[in-house]
């Protein structure tokens, strides 16, 4: 197999840029016996500054042990600049694993759009920078014949883009219904067990599954944002966030969710889009779903997603790690897909 | 978006064949405006001669009406041959829906062989030739830097073979289990509600699931043959059928099913490919499983497979029609993907 260098390019290094970095170490061998590709990363940039990795650098000097810090800072250079790197660099992925912020997209847009405008492929797990600006991004790639590929802010290591964009080619997506937020559904199923909405919270917290302040899941927000990704590039919307209908689960009553299960039913937060009457609504809401529902079976963290189409009948994708592991994979398909689709 | 212009023969004219030629007509307008393709049916092959449709001829001309056969005789010329066909027409895509022989491959073998040596890609809804010589016929189309596409033979509109091509890229598949027979697990089903097996199958041969002699279905055959086309493309296996120890559900004692039950469980009959010290285990087999496996809800004439990875967790599919349109449907989407990455 002939080979291909790809540079790489990695903003944000939390959890999810860590484990990314794990598995570029990780799969070394496996990138290249399966794909041809070997793929170099350039930089790293944290919110303090950006990393230029020296000769002799390895993946492993920066993850594997307690005095990781110390080796790092041997290649460290200040004030490194993304512009000068994606300008002096030859383009390969600018891949974003810095925080969401659905308010403004930053900093996630800023990097999207010096990417595109400079020949590098965007590869994101940031939500942020869709979220504000979704078409402008899109199109500023698709004019520049660049691929903007958002597997990781979706739905992690769930394939719901894949199947939707290519598995579901030459169908027509009726509706869509998705179980998107692994915090809010184990909160719904503790609390199917027996516990009071804020016992659930806490549990979670305790778990590590929700974060100190968890309401951009519990809201209903984070669910909301992954359907609108769905919805725009796989059934061809232009949804904003103030087009979805969203209604959390905070402080839901124990009641409700007491009675469903005596009835055999589940309280799920689904997230939908349905094309009506030419018209198309989406929301996201708790809905009591009974067995004969595909997402039925789905519990804890898990997530899932089904589409309804006019040739295929429903096509239902369910599992797929949730973890900063899960969202890692999901950013290193996406590579993978652009250079050997 | 620019069009493409891409010519289509047909093999094999029966309820698959004609939902393909009903899907075209259905879907032209969609095909060029979501993916700017126009396909060309050129030809249409039957066991009885080929049919070459002249001028002014309109796919719905040989579909909408009783009527409709005499009007097709305007258009047939007999003795027209594949070879002539492939040769002189400018290369597109060969589409094989004939009927499955899984002992000699026949007469789909001998057509994806002649189109594979004439420039043209194959689409292939019969699992005969992948069974008889998968690992030939693949390296034929990636010689000739052609495409070769099997979804229909593999899961129909489930699309198995796309999610673990495509969305499991860079991850390990370290095992995968599949509910692959939908008339299997129909019987499987009634049996759980209490018939026996005997009844079962009457039952799925009224309500024409079954096919009058449905043996290649419960004796596990064709489970064993998709099993084997999802590990040697996805896994990079080369299984041959004789690697896959096969044991179906004739006969299966109702108490087995009915102890299952009592105890909140479920009999499905599985098709599983480990990879295990090093080695591989192929096999298909009624399993008993519990609420806990991610098949368990899979019911009826319904299908799914789970990919059991080392980076992505466990990601499950499941749905997708199982009758001729969800076929017809999966082999639409193979073509638009050969063109439409």
């Amino acid at each position: 197999m002939t080979e291909k260098a790809v540079n790489l390019v990695l903003m944000g290094f939390g959890n999810v840029g860590k484990a990314f970095v794990k598995l570029l170490e990780e799969k070394t061998d496996h990138l290249r016996e399966s794909h041809g590709l070997s793929l170099f990363l350039r930089a790293i940039f944290k919110s303090t500054g950006g990393l230029f990795p020296c000769a002799g650098f390895k993946l492993k000097d920066i993850l594997d042990d307690p005095g990781a810090d110390l080796r790092v800072h041997a290649f460290w250079k200040q004030n490194l600049s993304l512009e000068s790197i994606v300008r002096e660099v030859e383009p390969g992925v600018l891949v974003d694993c810095t925080p969401s912020n659905l308010k403004t997209g930053e900093p996630g847009l800023t990097h999207a759009r010096l990417a595109l405008d400079s020949g590098w492929h965007v590869v994101t797990a940031n939500k942020g920078p869709l979220a504000v600006n979704f078409s402008g991004l899109r199109e500023k790639a698709s004019r520049n014949r660049l691929a903007l590929k958002f597997s990781g802010a979706a739905a992690a290591a769930l394939p719901a883009l894949d199947v939707g964009l290519c598995s579901l080619a030459g169908a027509e997506v009726l509706a869509v219904e998705g179980i998107l937020n692994g915090t809010t559904n184990f909160i719904l199923t503790e609390m199917g067990e027996g516990r009071s909405y804020s016992e659930a919270v806490q549990e979670a917290r305790v778990r590590g599954i929700a974060e100190p302040d968890p309401a951009s899941d519990v809201e209903g927000w984070d669910t909301a944002v992954k359907l609108l990704l769905i919805g725009n590039a796989v059934m061809g919307l232009n949804l904003r966030l103030s087009d979805i209908s969203v209604e959390g689960i905070v402080g839901l009553p124990a009641e409700l969710i007491d009675r469903a299960r005596r009835e055999g039913k589940s309280v799920k937060l689904l997230g939908r889009i349905r094309r009506e009457q030419g018209g198309i609504t989406a929301s996201v809401a708790p809905c009591v779903i009974d067995h004969s529902h595909p997402l039925f079976g789905v519990e804890g963290t898990a997530k899932g997603i089904t589409y309804f189409t006019d040739t295929m009948g429903d096509v239902t994708l369910t599992g797929g790690k949730s973890d900063p592991r899960g969202a890692a994979a999901a950013v290193l398909k996406d590579i993978i897909n652009i250079y050997h689709p």
